[in-house]
């Protein structure tokens, strides 16, 4: 890894939380040791936010490359906000809880949420988990490309079939004649050959 | 979960070692923790193998639906052996390794492994690890399935092409008739478009 990862650190809101309270004090403590944690293991912790409704706007100004979410409990409301400011552009999210309701992490695993590690996290875990929560973010994010690469390439082709059946039947044409016809327009005028297509389908549906 | 997970784990092989020395006491100790963990969780053990030649076989007979691979170190040997065994047939597979060495992570993740957790393993983390585990695995595969979705499509949609092509050239049809041409040919002997296209294809190469 050339540069330290840049890590946004989601935590919780304890705004209303009286810092007397024995479980607020506690929550404070893990949420401390965990900064300190990822400081230690050389991360860089760009910023530590409220999961509020700026919180897309900041993470699309602060671009991180991994996102930690410390949520001790009520982890489903946190995940919420996360995952709407994720949605546009897919960044890792791991998950630090110790809530024992887990019936939300079908939803958080299909949202993106990398890791979901409950109970105790000790510091030298820190990196490892980190390690494998980006080493399965790309794996997922190849997995989706290919995806949509395979899509892209299903649409494209239809739209070139459709030009070259247009050709076929208006200008009698075989099939190689018309796809060598589209070729040769596509390279005449320097673009895609699915966008002559498409222009060539738009056409047909104008002169009808 | 209707039934009890059913899990196989992989234990490291012990039959070179000494088990009065320490390392060997607390691998065996830290092993039969993690079993015991395991069966108080309820889940269903229905193998405890060591990572050899036979485990392909095994796996293959026993089905399990989740396979934990519990090497204190050299966890690179123990996966190798796994992978291979899962090759055929995708499962869920989670390490547990006190290995510093994480070079490999990335490769592991390719390989299906669903978690990697490293040092210290309290009973109560075995759930939700597995259930992330799981989660994540069942939310790949939805992505794996579609991605063949969409390969197969286009492969299906390249031979019918191809076999309208040649109706369209041979016979002089529109794309259209070609089209329900071979739709009807499929029909009238029941079955798949693409089945009837390649049939076509294969006779006009033999026909030239």
């Amino acid at each position: 890894m050339k540069h330290a990862l840049r890590i946004v650190v989601i935590i919780p809101d304890m705004a209303l939380g009286d810092d007397q309270e024995e479980h607020v004090q506690q929550q404070l403590e893990r949420s401390r040791s965990l900064r300190m944690g990822l400081l230690q293991a050389q991360y860089d912790v760009v910023a530590t936010l409220p999961a509020d409704v700026f919180l897309s706007e900041r993470i699309a100004q602060l671009r991180p490359d991994l996102i930690i979410v410390d949520a001790e409990s009520e982890a489903r409301d946190a995940l919420e906000h996360v995952v709407v400011a994720t949605r546009d552009e897919r960044r890792p999210i791991v998950l630090f809880t110790n809530d024992q309701d887990t019936s939300h992490v079908p939803d958080a695993v299909a949202a993106g949420v990398c890791a979901y590690i409950v109970e105790g996290l000790a510091p030298q875990r820190i990196r490892p988990i980190l390690q494998v929560a980006m080493a399965r973010f790309r794996h997922e994010e190849s997995l989706r490309a290919e995806l949509k690469d395979a899509r892209d390439e299903l649409k494209d082709r239809k739209t070139i079939d459709r030009a070259k059946g247009i050709l076929m039947q208006r200008q009698a044409l075989s099939e190689k004649d018309a796809y060598d016809k589209l070729r040769k327009l596509a390279m005449d005028k320097g673009i895609k050959m699915v966008q002559i297509a498409q222009r060539m389908i738009d056409a047909a549906e104008l002169l009808g």
